[in-house]
């Protein structure tokens, strides 16, 4: 249930890849690959967020990171971190950004704009029929979250009336939520409302959710269900010129930390 | 108070200019700066949607169309509308995005994270002083905007509680709120709250909003305050050879009309 974020950031680079590299750039592109391919047998899926592609101007770069984990990890979902949220026509054209350009399985989204926001990712006629999938913002794993999402509407917080619209929304497609680690009651009490729906699970490693309280709390009726995201404390595991197997062996202990769950 | 969107739209950009043009990214460019160039006189904004610009891979001809607007058009307001909202060390890479690759005044951003989702946009350490600010997401001009932002917090709906917690941003810099023009008495209702803080008033012209209604309701103490968007109705105003003199007389049009309301 591990997923693997990419969150590249240039000045936390292994300062030998930096050095081997012809443009940071190249370099993000080089960090990326060598991250998937070093643990790609461990997880369930890998995670790139698009922010940090977009601020260097490397979307080139994540284009081809992408098609080298649909071609050479297949099995492996592809969720693009962009939480887009706009009106039709344009979730249109965000749609195809995630499934056409960057070959994603699946596209985090924002519900603040409602329904008609998101059913254009559901509908997308894309080129790849395991592709048109969404993880819907719910609870989110920052400190602010509750600023809204926590604000009472018939007596419960507001993020619970989203997750009934996902169940909702599930009609049209593959939709999951994202619920993150740092608040564990919360999570259960989203997954009571879900039933089987995929979470998408931030917050654990350097935002401090806890791994065995996620578990707990966000398992499915199989004991699966969910894509626990872990960014920094994989990628950064150790800046050493040996960093992917430091990175492999991260999410190994974070592998072995999921399956110790009762 | 005009703001032209620019939602290029490759099946409708005018033949001629296609078939002059070396790539469809190339004729995407040329409309856009033809479009600012024409219109850039009549108009307090210019709004370029960037989900357009990404389905097409289109970043840097985007950079260039911002590029020219600030050295050719400085006294335009560049918002980039780009509905971000992530949390703080994401939300800082989207600012780095905004502010430093693309040169935007503001950004539009997404609530739905809270606070501290927001912040990061509003301290960037930018290269220009003018930028840094925000218009953030209130009540969307899309006919599905209800599901979430109408839904009742303490006998009032969930937007009018966003418009008092971006009052209470403001307070950390240049904020502003996204209040669609197809929902007049809502709009009104927002200004009643927020003082004289500046609008961004999407919904006019293709989506339909009035706008002698959306003037009426919208308009701040001094009898401006707002960026009433229109994209479609004047970019696509004329198909032939003549598209940029019909894209400014569409623009005077609007212009004529928003100004003739009492």
């Amino acid at each position: 249930m591990l997923c693997v974020g990419l969150d590249p950031d240039v000045h936390r680079l292994p300062p030998s890849l930096t050095a081997a590299s012809p443009s940071t750039n190249a370099a993000v592109e080089t960090f990326c690959r060598e991250i998937v391919d070093a643990t790609a047998d461990l997880v369930c899926a890998f995670k790139p967020q698009i922010a940090h592609f977009a601020a260097l101007g490397a979307e080139r770069e994540l284009e081809r990171v992408c098609a080298h984990m649909r071609s050479e990890h297949p099995d492996v979902l592809l969720i693009l971190d962009a939480k887009r949220g706009d009106i039709g026509s344009t979730a249109e054209r965000y749609a195809a950004e995630a499934f056409d350009r960057y070959g994603a399985h699946v596209v985090t989204v924002n519900p603040y704009l409602g329904g008609d926001s998101i059913e254009p990712f559901l509908t997308h006629d894309a080129r790849d029929p395991d592709s048109g999938g969404v993880f819907v913002l719910c609870r989110t794993s920052n400190p602010g979250s509750g600023d809204l999402q926590s604000l009472l509407v018939d007596s419960e917080p507001l993020y619970l009336h989203v997750a009934r619209r996902v169940v909702s929304w599930n009609e049209l497609g593959d939709c999951g939520l994202v619920v993150g680690a740092t608040y564990p009651s919360e999570l259960a009490d989203v997954r009571a409302l879900v039933g089987d729906l995929p979470l998408l699970v931030p917050g654990i490693g350097a935002q401090g959710g806890d791994i065995a309280a996620t578990v707990s709390a966000g398992r499915d009726t199989i004991g699966f269900g969910m894509a626990i995201n872990s960014s920094r404390a994989i990628l950064y595991a150790d800046a050493s010129p040996d960093w992917p197997a430091a990175a492999r062996s991260a999410a190994q202990s974070t592998v072995a930390e999921i399956r110790s769950v009762p």
